[in-house]
């Protein structure tokens, strides 16, 4: 159900340029924008209109989307890029880029300046989310934003509205935190079970089903008890969304000492094995095994 | 499929009574004894023959099955009540007790000399996972004595074999260990994201399904969003269990940072609430929120 919603996507890199196809499959009249021009002039074959800049992307645009690096780039696209100074009254700004929390709200005024709409709409489920149309999209913002917006972020996904401006990027953090911490346990357990002479494959194997049972413990669990650490999600992006949920937390006067312990073992095992997978969290635990018990 | 094994329980509580009647649902000859007479009568009903002792309950058991409530019980009711003097060789003594890892070996050890076998196979899933058949089963031992007490331990649940003696107990504690601090992990996450200004049970249906999903999201998560903390899981069961796991770990050389900053907390909840459920851990990270951020 396209609904004649004309959509602007901002940013069609590896997460950008599936969610760009799903919308074209549902039957958007969909332009696209990207800084590396040829990654938007691929999506000409599958029926986009290539725009040359932010504001020709964003001019005759009901929903602009955007899947941006940070908020630093967002901003520079959005406003100095010119494409908030083209879109229409009554337009909507999806912004489905993770940045932080004081710089969603603050797009969010900006653009109501303009008599534009923002919905803050970071999503979790990666590159395979992106292409199966399963994202999980936290969204901050207005009902009625939400509800113009629905019909677009349902095609890439399952759109939640979680409460106003910012609860979107809250949402993704809370997220992270709970996604860092939880491998943390399971590469703590499962350390632990090896070094006092259980067989970790077959322990973790016993929890799952049980109250200890998780996503992380199926996936990363999985690759913990193989020893396979090739990066899906890298530990530098884990830390920065770490750093990114303290930050938040600590303005909002919340405790994070879970993030806490997690950020310090997560910066040790970058320090000591550079850029692996998040599950690479065993090895820095397993480094802490005494060698003499 | 009884295939004619003669089963002695010790222990008929709240994990005890249900586990029996299900043995003999699945067809075996079962004999019951608990220190509170009456509630191994009340399964007289269901087929049990009743023992007057522990040292009756096993004189003609195949496989004794033990539930009680601590190392200490157990090796009163086998050394000290008789038990496994009255053991013919070749049985099979199954503790599904949750015991320290040091008893549970010691206790394998003393029976071996009596030429019995020890199962350490504590259990996950409480009283609703003892009633319904589906108790997750964590075996230490041999893979002989894991092949004789199957297809009674199959009876209540699904049981593997993790490794020799002492791996049960070591599975059960990391199974508590990932328990205890993915508790947390949400706990903190929830609190986080109502204190940043996101509704918790909006953050919480869009955590479900992706990465960050687990069953304590589902379930403890749950009672945190609706301030439902009645006892399930006492708070005092979860200490004892990290403090077994502390000491565990520190026996292997493995370090146990989440463990230690989950039996701090929980430490904390309990002095401050009283014996509330695991998901209090919740109200102990509320209480540290800022009240003016």
């Amino acid at each position: 159900m396209a609904e004649g919603l004309r959509i602007g996507v901002l940013g069609t890199g590896l997460m950008g340029a599936p969610m760009a196809r799903n919308l074209l499959r549902a039957g958007f009249a969909v332009t696209v924008w990207n800084r590396t021009a040829a990654k938007a002039a691929a999506l000409a074959a599958d029926g986009a209109r290539v725009a040359a800049d932010p504001a020709a992307c964003a001019a005759e645009a009901d929903l602009v989307v955007c899947m941006l690096e940070n908020g630093a780039v967002v901003g520079a696209v959005l406003f100095d890029g010119g494409a908030a100074a083209a879109l229409r009254p009554g337009a909507v700004v999806a912004d489905m880029s993770s940045i932080a929390v004081d710089e969603a709200r603050d797009h969010a005024a900006r653009l109501a300046g303009l008599g534009v709409a923002h919905l803050d709409a970071p999503v979790s489920g990666g590159t395979v989310g992106a292409e199966a149309a399963s994202l999980s999209i936290m969204c901050g913002g207005t009902e009625p934003a939400f509800a113009r917006a629905r019909p677009a972020l349902e095609a890439m996904g399952r759109p939640l509205l979680v409460g106003p401006s910012g609860a979107g990027q809250i949402a993704k953090l809370a997220n992270q935190m709970v996604v860092a911490s939880t491998i943390g346990a399971v590469a703590e357990a499962l350390v632990f079970a090896e070094a006092a002479g259980a067989d970790p494959g077959r322990v973790r194997a016993a929890l799952t089903g049980g109250f200890a049972d998780s996503r992380i413990l199926e996936l990363h669990g999985g690759r913990m008890v193989a020893r396979d650490f090739a990066t899906r999600g890298k530990t530098s992006s884990q830390i920065k969304d770490l750093v990114n949920a303290l930050r938040a937390a600590e303005a909002a006067g919340a405790p994070a000492p879970y993030a806490d312990l997690s950020l310090g073992l997560f910066r040790d095992l970058l320090a000591a094995d550079g850029d692996v997978d998040h599950s690479g969290l065993w090895l820095e635990l397993r480094r802490r095994v005494a060698s003499t018990p």
